[in-house]
Order: C-alpha cells, then sequence, then structure tokens
C-alpha cells in the first residue's frame, strides 16, 4: 500500500465556542472588563485600518428580514460573520439578532475557531460605541438618554457606564416589558436609571443619547429640535437599508462619523442624505489624521452600522482569552487526513465490510 | 420579576454534521447512492434556476491561495459555503480545499445546520460533473480520461461509473503517488482502470476527459490537438482567476455550459475568452430553453466552477438524511432565551455570586 510521506494526521484544527462558553468568559472576566478589552482589540485594530482587505457585507434580504455575511482580511487572518437581522422574531421566541463566526489562517485557510457571535455582537457593538464616544463624545459625559431597550441595551449601558462614566442613563423604549426588564438587569449596578415617558423627556439634558430600536423601518426615533449643543448621537438600530432612526435634518445638524464609508452610505442613517454629504471615517480620527469633536457646542453623530472589523476584532479576542482559560471544544469542521490528497480515505470501505457487499 | 410571555426557551437550534458524520451517511447509503441523490437533488434544485437569488461568490485572495463565501438563497432556505483553495497545502499535511457550510431557515434566519463540506464538496462536485454530462456526454460514452489523481479524483471516477456508466479510466497525474493511491482506492470497484504516461495518451480516445488539476496556474493541460469528435470534456479544475487548464482554442472548438455564466467569466477557464464569447447555461439544457449535444461529432465543454446552487442542493441531502438517520449532534451556536428580548440574561450575575463580588 502506497503512503504519501505524512506520518499522522494533525488533532482537530478548529476550536468551537459555544453560546455558554462565551457566556463563562464574560462572567468569569466580568463585564466591564470583557467591553475594555474588547474596545482595547477594536481601537487597535481601526488603527491599523489600510491592513485590512476590507468589502461592504453580502446581504440577502426577504420580507421579515436580512441574512448577512461579513468577511475581512489582513495578511495574517481572515474572519466571517454570520448575522442575521428579523424584527419579528421576538414574537415566535427568538432573537432578533442572531449571529456566529470563523477565524481563519490566511495562508492554509484552516477555520481555526468557530464561535456563537450573537452575544459577542452586543458586546462588540457597545465596545464599538465606546471607543466612538470615548473619541467624539464631551469629555465628562455623565448622562445618556438610552432609546430601545432590547436586547443590546444592557451591552450599550455598561460600556457607557465603565468605559466613559456615564453615571445616568435615560431610558425609553414604546415596549414596558423591554424597559423593566433592563431595569432588572441593571439594578446592581451603580448606574441611575431613570424611565421617561417620551424619547423627549429621555433626550433632555443628556450628554450622550444611544439608540438602539429594531424595527425594520424608516423610522424618526429623534428629530432635529431634540438636539441640544455639545450632545453626541450613538445611532446604533439604523444600520440596514429601509431600517433608519434618525429625521435626515439630524444628519445635517451634526458632524458625522462613520465605519467605513461604502458601507455606511447603503445601511446607515446617511442613506437618506446626498452622496456627496461630508463624513468622517472613524479610524482617521483614532490614528490623529482627522479631527474628532472640536467645539464644546458642536453635536457629534456616530451613524454605526457594525462593521465587519469589529467581528474580527472580537474574535481575536476570543480567541486569545479562550485559549488562556482552556475553554472550547475541538470540533471535526474540517477532515485531518493522513495523506492530504487521500479524501477518498474518509469513506473508503473496509475490506471487510466490502467482503460482506460483495 | 417581569417575564416576557415564553414559557420556555426551545431547543439548540442548530445541528451539527462533523466529517465522520458524513463519512458515515456516504458509507452506510453507499457511494453510489449518495452520488445518484445528490445529483437528483442538484438537478430539481437546477431545474427551478429562477426560484434563487445568486450572486457571484465573494473572494478573499492572498499570495498562497483563496477563502470564498458561497451564499445563495431562495424564498424559503439560505445556505452557505466556506471554502479554501490553497494548492500548497498538501506540503504541510492539509488539504488542498477545506470547506464548511450551513443551511438557514429564512423567515427567522436561524442556523439549522452547520455541516462539513470538505468531503460533500468532492462529493457534489462530482455529481454537478455527472448531471452535466449525461446531458452532454454521447450516449453510451464508455470511456473517461482523469487528468488530476489528487482529493477529488475517485470521486469523479465513481460519479462518471455509477451514474453515465463509465467503464474504463484512463489516468495521468504528474505526481504517481496521487495515482497510485487512486488504483488503491478504487481497486475493489469492477472499473478498468490505465495509468497512462501523458495527458496526450490518457485522452487519446476517451469518450469523456475530466481535468481536475490543483496548481494555482494558467496551466495547458488541454490543447485543441487532443480534442477528438464527439468528445465530452468536464473541466473542473479551471476555477478561479489565475487557475486554468485549458488552452483558450480547446474552448473555442468547443460548445461550452456553464453554471451561472457572471461568475464562470471570472473564475472558469472561460476567463481567457472575450466577454461576447457564447456560452450557455446549463439549466437551460435541462429545463429544455437550449439544446445540449446536436450531433455526435461536436465537442462538448462543461466549464466546471463550482456554484453555490450544488451547496444548496447537498445541504438540503445531507439535512434530510442525517434527520432520517438519527445523525449529527445538537450545538449551541446561538442562544436559548426564555426572553428572547433578554440577552443579557446570558450574563446576568447570580445573586450569591454578586453578594460575594460586593
Amino acid at each position: 500500500m502506497t503512503r504519501a510521506p505524512f506520518q499522522r494526521a494533525p488533532l482537530a484544527q478548529t476550536l468551537f465556542l459555544s453560546v455558554q462558553d462565551v457566556a463563562t468568559i464574560v462572567t468569569q472576566v466580568g463585564a466591564a472588563a470583557t467591553l475594555a478589552r474588547m474596545a482595547d482589540y477594536i481601537e487597535a485594530d481601526y488603527k491599523r485600518w489600510q491592513d485590512f482587505d476590507k468589502c461592504a457585507r453580502v446581504a440577502a434580504h426577504s420580507p421579515e428580514g436580512v441574512i448577512e455575511l461579513m468577511p475581512i482580511a489582513d495578511a495574517k487572518t481572515y474572519t466571517f460573520k454570520y448575522v442575521n437581522g428579523h424584527p419579528k422574531n421576538t414574537q415566535v421566541g427568538l432573537p432578533t439578532v442572531m449571529a456566529f463566526g470563523v477565524l481563519a489562517d490566511v495562508d492554509t485557510g484552516t477555520p481555526e475557531l468557530l464561535s456563537e457571535l450573537t452575544l459577542t455582537t452586543a458586546l462588540r457593538t457597545a465596545a464599538m460605541s465606546a471607543v466612538a464616544a470615548r473619541t467624539l463624545a464631551r469629555p465628562n459625559s455623565k448622562s445618556m438618554a438610552l432609546i430601545g431597550n432590547g436586547a443590546q441595551a444592557e451591552f450599550q449601558a455598561l460600556a457607557f457606564h465603565h468605559l466613559l462614566g456615564i453615571e445616568e442613563i435615560r431610558l425609553f423604549d414604546t415596549d414596558p416589558v423591554a424597559t423593566q426588564k433592563l431595569l432588572n438587569n441593571l439594578k446592581h449596578t451603580t448606574l441611575r436609571l431613570t424611565v421617561c415617558d417620551s424619547i423627549a423627556q429621555a433626550v433632555h439634558g443628556a450628554d450622550i443619547v444611544t439608540t438602539v430600536t429594531a424595527d425594520k423601518t424608516n423610522a424618526t426615533i429623534l428629530t432635529p429640535e431634540m438636539l441640544e449643543p455639545g450632545m453626541h448621537i450613538n445611532g446604533v438600530g439604523g444600520d440596514c437599508p429601509g431600517k433608519t432612526e434618525l429625521h435626515p435634518d439630524v444628519l445635517r445638524a451634526c458632524d458625522v462619523f462613520v465605519q467605513y464609508e461604502p458601507q455606511t452610505r447603503i445601511e446607515g442613517d446617511l442613506q437618506h442624505l446626498p452622496a456627496n454629504f461630508a463624513v468622517t471615517e472613524l479610524w482617521q480620527v483614532l490614528v490623529g489624521t482627522a479631527a474628532g469633536r472640536t467645539s464644546p457646542a458642536q453635536v457629534t453623530l456616530f451613524d454605526s452600522v457594525g462593521f465587519a472589523l469589529e467581528d474580527f476584532s472580537s474574535l481575536r479576542y476570543l480567541r486569545d482569552v479562550a485559549t488562556e482559560m482552556g475553554l472550547g471544544q475541538r470540533v471535526s469542521l474540517i477532515p485531518n487526513l493522513v495523506d492530504p490528497k487521500d479524501l477518498f480515505s474518509l469513506i473508503r470501505p473496509a475490506p471487510v465490510a466490502l467482503a460482506l457487499a460483495a
């Protein structure tokens, strides 16, 4: 029998992190430290923006929602995320957003890590918002309006609490059960949580305004008359064609910052503005080639849509922390072959089986 | 404590099929029956071509290879495949091509099946080749040249043996170890296997010529003088920009059939021909709106590149057969939440832990 010169197959190459594994990481590391480390990974990657092969995400739209693939790579590492957005899912007991992703080695294409990314997406979206806000919001911002108290709201609240020093959060949601859930989830923190009767009431006097609503519609959560000098708007929920939160005049009244301009023009609240409406990519502010906030009275807007680079950073973080903690399970997602050209060996009938089948 | 009106979380939604699970399916169902069923699933899906939301695959190229995502959807089901192509991988004991994929529900975005697709890709590529050949090759074709005896070669041999009645296969590979491996793997079949000293010798007199080489280069495996009247060329290995197998004049001498024209113009051997060079999409032949082979002397060419629809069909098949056989493992790739808006519940500190941490 002829064999290629490989003595033994390598071990299963893919580490699988389940939802429980990532939850274990967050509870053992702590939510505050997890958000801080993810923010650092994200900021480090944004500062080497030119290293990445970027593209807009690939979306499959349907009447009820969207399924997207978000690939990105540098010279060494490739990642992608699968993520859906189905606002009616909660009616059937499913999350609006579900996600998972893979980190692979560029040189061989080996998928090294497969991880849940639903919980991770909420964490990284909040960490990304905090990275933007710590560059764009007024220093010593203390209060934040939080419009939309659904699945992502606690993560935004904690990120702004721990990474920016926000002490008071003013809550509004059309669903009082969602707000009550948030109050319950954050009751053990030192955040002062105030339930408001309207968006206007929540926004009035806030240093930062975070909008994180889920309806797949062109909503008008914020209107220009709600803006106050010096505010920072963290617009998270407008992230898909036909799914926006801000009146176009809100964008016109702000200095607008984005992750990746070509994608945000399609998906962000920016979709309602003309193609020549000026925006600044955040990485330029982070590396110092563009200005962020230049005056205390300026109103800044981070038109967040969720970009593949945050998932790249998150998967890097998860790989590092899971390896450190010894978490996860090796799964046979790709074959281990004694001879890599002998894929057929996986299904080669054993001599005995052949004899029986003959 | 406030709860949304969901009494209990659903079970883990994602079925995971490992390499071993798919190998078990193939060995229990049998390679011949597996290839036949996959071919039927593929043909059924190609016959409803208009039902699909199609796009060219999304490729990330690097010096050593390529990593691709291949999404496709109909109104009910979404699938994607992750696949790499790294010709030098065999030097480090890894397969050239590794793949996995997911089948998801369009209405909710739930990933229902996660499966290995390395073994499956070899099976479905061979099944696809057979679907094309049983439409395009001369009836009663009995002999096939098989140029390239690597990881996919046995699958092509078996598909043409079982689905088209090929009885003799004439082998050539620059690597004699690969050919020996193929001989060993297929020695228990009734195929007559002949090792040839050159491509020209293997091709001479063959009814069908299959090229399935791996080098990422513009190779010239087939030249026009090798063509004989009535041949069917099954060109499998030219599937990526800069990775081709056929002299451009081979295409000019043939009637050329493709899976999805926009993708094949970029990735197939067709990449060397002008944009107006006429080709026929195979689905049109299958539904009867375009002619396939029209004369015994005609030379037909299937310029195969691997299209997402074959993976869609394969994932459908795997889901059906795994369910029937009770194979696979449920994994927690996405969270099960009692209240789908309460993602934070996954990391909510238990009261005792909080008391200790206070």
